[in-house]
């Protein structure tokens, strides 16, 4: 098929992905009296008392809003805010259907960051969460820093948070098959955009202790870069200032984490790695280096972003199931124990004895996936104090 | 029934009165590559080639937004934004049911006009028209004004707009039913917030030559007013710079439009009006005179905003089919030559001979209103120009 087409086709017929309908009556004067006024006065009122209120008698307690800039929309670039809509109705339908979230779709029509935040600030009220999609880097960390410190409801940027909870349960899976520890592996990620930077700290919480991040220009090794998350990364993971290109970061590495671009790793990339090599190509839909070759090339596990591949990796195995926890406890934030939790419920959805080369994840449409990772942000939440209930 | 006791249990149960549902089916892995990527890439591009596009490949084109900031919620004042959003989400369900129109809640903290706006602005292009609510005057004035600038998709004041609309539709009938010409008939408003001065301006656009303005302060006759709607009203409408009070104005009036505050007018004012007086006191819930009371004072056609007396003047007549017209050609405005087709449209719903004291408007659940509204709301867009389609 061709999906492009096809898909364009559709959008046609559909004149939308998302609805918003009416959860309560409206045939009678009572009704109306009841869900409008005069009744609706009384619940405006309890909330002006206690604002608390806000997350039970409304649709805050379900519903999370998707805000994009538009400008780095799938690898399409800055398309612009409108454009950006497609992928934000989709995602919301993705909302609804892995993790029964409400999600509604924003664009918002600025490139500044204050304005962004301001922006989203003023509206989130309205919401029981916000989850940052498809805007560029390094402006996306910013963002999502400053929604933090203001907002009382979580701030998700999917794009980094999503991804990397998503490759530290495959990551943890990946080394449980090859039978490797996760704080003796050698890590290579390469790219060092949102993605890159968000798995980099991720995985290391998760107790990754000898990492390599790697760009298009060669290692991260300049404590001093313009880019702060790169400098930073470099002072991390880089202290002794090494300096070489992707290749010379494999050389020996046992895993490859690539968010990147299509084809940079070559079969002898792979090669040079150590026995039992794992690699996760999830350049998209382009993947670093094909399936085929890195197996050919001695991997022992190859992921990718695709659904034609196995062992997808899928922000959707995430999101729903982050959202719905952190909405079941009224969660003011999602935080790292809450990100952590997410990727060890992830991982433990597969049983050890069911692990192999081609089954590190559940698939995307297994139904324990939200469910699972739900429950554990939930308790996360709590123990780490950040439930409102 | 305690309305507001068990709508607040209601509340409690409904957990929102809005829902965000998805209109696709993601059950597969085709489902997905169709509805999100590597589909959804195409009608993206199709966006950013052709901006129009937007009201076609996503929910944009069925899509307003409930804008308010708390600030007049009900007559229950500025109780803040979240508190406002039970009402919102009322009027929202309303949108669907009676327009088949998706509209989403939003309310924005802040009380700066030029904040307000710069934020509606912002998120405008998600949006097929914007439905401002329960913003308080003279600031509505201004924020309304100011987007219609600068927005592309229609701007619409409900509580200024919407009951313009359907005061103008009843004041026809009412006018027909006691067989008055318009143009000579002496009409009093009361009130001069939001609503009052929007009716006014709506009303001589309708036809009506002998108004008067009162406050709670009596007739506007200040032009040097330092509220400027109230100055300019003054001017035109007070020229000879006429002072007194409501009852100085209501003396031979032959209609009493109200929009104020309970029970600020007597029996004695309605006794000193015209013969064949037509009232319409549509302070909410309580009037500013009992229909009993007008009625046995001799008034021959009393109207309110309730819903247990005849003659209910309810916005929900009005604004479902509005937005529905506007959305239906894709209009970039709701404009003056739109709004007063609205009144027309829903005044001749009700048969010549079938008009009587008790029955000037049709029923809120009378399902002719939405289509009928919207058809002539849409030629009249059509027909001024600001129709895309």
């Amino acid at each position: 098929m061709n999906y492009a087409e096809e898909s364009l086709r559709l959008h046609g017929e559909w004149k939308g992905k998302i609805e918003v309908v009416s959860r309560v009556p409206v045939k009678s004067k009572e009704d109306l009296s009841l869900a409008y006024t005069p009744g609706v006065a009384q619940p405006c009122l309890e909330i002006q008392k206690d604002y608390d209120k806000s997350f039970t008698l409304t649709r805050r307690s379900n519903l999370v809003a998707v805000i994009t800039d538009g400008t780095a929309v799938l690898g399409l670039g800055d398309i612009g805010p409108e454009a950006g809509m497609p992928v934000m109705e989709g995602k919301c339908a993705l909302f609804k259907a892995f993790g029964d979230v409400d999600a509604f779709p924003l664009c918002v029509r600025s490139k500044d960051v204050d304005e962004i935040v301001r922006t989203v600030y003023l509206i989130s009220g309205s919401f029981g969460g916000i989850n940052l999609e498809d805007i560029a880097a390094p402006r996306c960390f910013e963002i999502e820093r400053k929604l933090k410190e203001i907002c009382d409801i979580p701030i998700f940027h999917d794009d980094q948070h999503g991804t990397a909870i998503v490759v530290g349960a495959a990551l943890i899976n990946a080394l449980r098959a090859v039978k490797k520890e996760i704080g003796e592996a050698k890590v290579v990620i390469n790219g060092a955009g949102a993605a890159g930077i968000a798995i980099a700290r991720h995985i290391m919480d998760l107790g990754v202790k000898h990492l390599k991040i790697a760009d298009s220009k060669g290692i991260l090794s300049d404590p001093e870069s313009p880019n702060p998350a790169k400098a930073e990364m470099a002072r991390i993971t880089n202290p002794e200032g090494f300096s070489g290109r992707l290749a010379d970061a494999m050389a020996g590495a046992d895993v490859f984490i690539g968010v990147s671009a299509p084809h940079v790793v070559t079969r002898e990339m792979v090669a040079s790695m150590a026995p039992g090599a794992v690699v996760l190509a999830m350049a998209n839909p382009v993947p670093e280096i094909e399936p085929a070759d890195a197996l050919a090339a001695g991997a022992a596990i190859v992921g990718t972003g695709r659904s034609d591949h196995p062992n997808q990796i899928n922000n959707v195995l995430v999101f729903p199931g982050v959202f719905r926890g952190a909405l079941d406890v009224r969660a003011r934030d999602i935080n790292q124990p809450m990100k952590l939790a997410a990727s060890r419920a992830l991982a433990d959805l597969v049983e050890p004895d069911q692990l192999s080369s081609e089954y590190i994840l559940p698939a995307a449409f297994d139904p324990r996936v939200g469910p699972a990772v739900a429950k554990a942000v939930a308790q996360a939440a709590r123990d780490s104090g950040v439930a409102r209930i």
